[in-house]
């Protein structure tokens, strides 16, 4: 489960835009501020398992966006290229102190 | 029209899995492989507004997509440290050859 929401965050960081203001908001409940099905559903006056259908199709078009668009998969390649420049720069740390930042803002 | 097209390119470039594929299609035919209107319109059995009005949609739901995901502005970005840091790798031409693979694979 912390590894779902682990990903479903991450997933969430990238694609949020593209849900509507209503899966966003359960997104945000259930993820992010760890709000239960019951308590989602009392704060929009629905039932736990609309909730429960809601949050496992707005999950569904994240997924789907990650693979038409692959935004979360060119980050964690980008993170792991930006670790084997900065090993290769370990040669040079004034160099390396100076590019850091600039390889870091290259991952996001 | 030419930097229209361009850019319209790009922006399919990095979001038209997103579109339909009737809208890819008419996108592809409008401004990879430079058909008429008329020739879309023949080929597709409908009308020449039809199909502008197609394009012309579809060219908005791209914009749409950069609005809110911003791949594109990203890219540049990244384009434009990664020629920051080239720079910086200068006074080491060695290093520079060595590196500059990696960066390159870091703004895609």
């Amino acid at each position: 489960m912390l590894e779902q929401t682990t990903e479903i965050n991450l997933l969430y960081d990238f694609y949020g835009s593209l849900l509507t203001e209503k899966q966003q908001l359960i997104l945000e409940c259930y993820y992010h501020d760890d709000w239960s099905l019951s308590e989602i559903a009392n704060h929009q006056g629905t039932s736990r398992q609309a909730v429960f259908e809601g949050i496992k199709r707005a999950g569904q078009h994240l997924i789907e966006y990650e693979n038409k668009l692959g935004m979360v998969a060119k980050y964690r390649e980008r993170d792991q290229i930006a670790k084997k420049i900065l090993s290769k720069l370990s040669a040079d740390p004034s160099l390396k102190e100076e590019l850091a930042p600039l390889i870091q803002q290259m991952i996001d």
